[in-house]
């Protein structure tokens, strides 16, 4: 006979804020993820402790309450059992010797970078207890305006640990990304990031190349005056959503590509060959070709969503 | 001294339905554009009759209320001063013989395909009176359930006349584009044809290649078993944008490229180019380069909206 499993009473209940933050969390950085997660941690009662570059930054932050406490001081990280690395991806894998210097020695250290492996080869020999991760939250907003409550609920939060990961940290950060919601999963660093360079760094030039074929190709002298008019007038949905991931952020495009070169030229080699295929059936006139890869597509589309 | 000009009261009231209705207006197909036409002009109190191909569909258009009449029988046309060929673009091309014979001798025929190049080199030896027009509007459905309501309202509806072409005719489809609340333009049928191209043909197979990278790359013997997984976990809104004209209707998106194919296959070039150009900046690691490219884009892309 088989039934449901019961709940173990004894299993420890990694989701209640009471059990992994029994003290301060540190947040280094208030953008978007940076100030999400400090509104969301106290509204659970979290006391956050938040370290900004800028004194401007740090003063808006404690205007809009993104923080218990902001300081452009890095002590005001001691005391902190986690503490969240915030920052850009640039700045992250640069780290200044006074941040080191003020993370506290047993903490938890984790961070929100998109792209996991040179994070871990930075970090791992950098602090002890060091967790990769990546929530994988966004809107088109940055900066210290950026950050709302409820960001991550039901985003995934992908953590990439190594056979060097403190089992108990991970759990610390498992904790945090449950008690914001966030639907928690691991796997390899470089799955990760050979997955978020098809899914999403890919997808940027793409989408950019889009934008500047539809620009060049009716500003060409060869083409009457009225195309560049026309174009602008007559693209509808279907472009504006092709184009939107490529007309985002220019710097966040220029580090995800930076810091994920090498899968992305592999992304941009398979992409290159899928659209060749595709260009060859136009050429040829195979339109059974053309409409066999588009229903293809037409049934893998929902597999993603 | 300058002042706004004035209303001319001698100028004719194109968008009045009094001024280019007074007799039924035909329409051949009630698809998405056919329906929705249908019952818009309705609304406007104009009488509609509709010629289908099969007695199924003529059934659930009288059930829907499509058109005043609905017939399999093409003489349901006659005494129609305007018709409208709301026909898939190659049925359009190949026009069966029952339905020319069926055109009354003086009405004005035009129609609403995607490409208007073929379509004008069809049918104006076909009939006296022909205007290639293109209603930009769309959804995801189609066939006799998909016509709504306001589908043309504030939707560009273009027109391609040539010399050819009876300014009279011209006149009378203006005053139907905007009797259901489109935006009405002309412009050189090729015009259209490079435009639409960049803005609708090329990114489906852009967006198309995007999604068979995706799963070709994850499913790939390489990658260790969970990037097929991962690729589908963490895929996110920007993904789902990019590749929404990917996963569309197969038959529309190889009608369309079939139709189109010149001016598609220079599309695809120009898009190479661009994407070559962006490779090259990740391959050489020329970071300023790849921020300049997204910079542009990001100024670019309201330019489209």
């Amino acid at each position: 006979m088989t039934s449901a499993p019961l709940p173990d009473p004894a299993a420890p209940t990694i989701n209640s804020t009471e059990q992994w933050c029994q003290r301060p969390v540190g947040i280094v950085g208030l953008g978007l993820i940076g100030g999400s997660l400090g509104l969301d941690l106290q509204q659970l009662g979290v006391e956050v402790r938040a370290l900004v570059h800028r004194e401007a930054t740090a003063e808006r932050a404690r205007q809009r309450g993104l923080a218990t406490q902001v300081s452009t001081d890095p002590a005001v990280l001691t005391g902190c059992g986690l503490v969240v690395l915030a920052l850009p991806l640039d700045r992250l894998l640069e780290p200044p010797a006074e941040l080191l210097a003020a993370l506290p020695p047993q903490a938890v250290i984790t961070d929100v970078g998109s792209v996991k492996a040179p994070v871990l080869a930075c970090w791992s020999p950098l602090v002890q207890r060091f967790v990769a991760s990546h929530p994988m939250a966004g809107t088109a907003q940055a900066g210290v305006e950026a950050g709302q409550l409820g960001l991550f609920r039901d985003r995934p939060w992908v953590a990439t640990p190594d056979a060097a990961t403190d089992p108990e940290a991970l759990e610390l950060v498992q904790g945090l990304a449950q008690a914001v919601g966030a639907q928690w999963l691991t796997c390899a660093a470089a799955a990760h990031d050979r997955a978020v360079a098809l899914i999403s760094h890919l997808p940027v030039l793409v989408s950019a190349a889009l934008l500047q074929t539809a620009d060049r190709s009716s500003a060409d002298p060869s083409a009457d005056g009225e195309l560049a008019g026309l174009v602008r007038q007559l693209a509808s949905s279907g472009f504006a959503d092709t184009t939107r991931v490529g007309g985002g952020n220019p710097e966040l495009g220029t580090l995800m590509a930076r810091c994920n070169q090498e899968a992305l030229l592999a992304a941009l080699d398979r992409y290159r060959s899928a659209l060749d295929q595709l260009e060859a059936c136009v050429r040829e006139s195979d339109w059974q070709g053309v409409q066999q890869t588009l229903q293809r597509c037409q049934r893998l589309r929902p597999e993603f969503l």
